[in-house]
């Protein structure tokens, strides 16, 4: 499965603000193709469980021998802790469970908010990024610029 | 420490691809006001560590009991492996790691980076939302509409 830098998205949104994540270590027994349809399920609960709005994952690279023996990194990310509760609840999410925790000789599971420490330091987004140049550019062309004043222009 | 929804930022970006994520569990030892300043210092580092470019942090709320007694974790992004080693040997790093790691009865670090399963559903990030839009107006205003040029525009 190759790297790709994508987000899975749900409803135009890219990740909500809450995130559960999972690390997991499998089994030894647990051959690779069955590593690979397990984290296709785990995404793919994304388009079955309504309150899950993105997933991602990874394998650790970590080098200071602090892992625990964790090898896998899944995050999903809800918009609530409550929405985090209907997905755990949720038929699909048991069903995928009862697939998963099997082959997964250690599991760990946290949910958390995460929050920056300095608010002030509030992080330009690509909207802000983006916003500014629309609103230059609609200065410059002033209200004359608009498509149904087009044709009504005459040029030097 | 109130939740804010914010990021640190580092030269405008909002995050590195790869993600340095530790979860701890602090001493009973350890004092609230001490739990807060350490958190003020890993945060501090992205100012004070080239390679890190954002930190975000949060408190387990999961119901599942698989936290295996983690409390709180930390993510710091970065732009690559490398560029996590490099904070590792940082001095910078290497202090405040000597004031942190005392204070953790348990200590978990992994290193990866997240990706999606579905290239396919790649997100639009608000990159995408936005740029459509100045796309989209640029060909509405047509190469006349340039701030050179408006000053030759007649109108009706």
């Amino acid at each position: 499965m190759e790297n790709q830098s994508t987000e899975e998205k749900k409803g135009g949104k890219c990740g909500g603000d809450y995130k559960h994540l999972v690390l997991g270590k499998f089994t030894q027994e647990t051959t690779q193709q069955e590593i690979d349809d397990l984290i296709k399920g785990f995404a793919n609960l994304v388009s079955l469980v309504p309150p899950m709005i993105s997933f991602r994952w990874g394998k650790d690279v970590s080098q200071e021998n602090l892992n625990q023996g964790y090898t896998h990194i899944f995050e999903s990310t809800f918009d609530s802790t409550e929405d985090i509760a209907e997905y755990l609840a949720h038929p699909a999410h048991v069903e995928y469970a009862n697939k998963l925790l099997p082959k997964l000789e250690k599991v760990l599971v946290v949910d958390y908010k995460p929050v920056a420490v300095h608010p002030s330091a509030e992080c330009r987004t690509e909207i802000d990024y983006y916003f500014t140049p629309v609103l230059v550019f609609s200065f410059m062309c002033e209200p004359d610029c608009l498509p149904q004043q087009l044709n009504k222009l005459q040029l030097d």
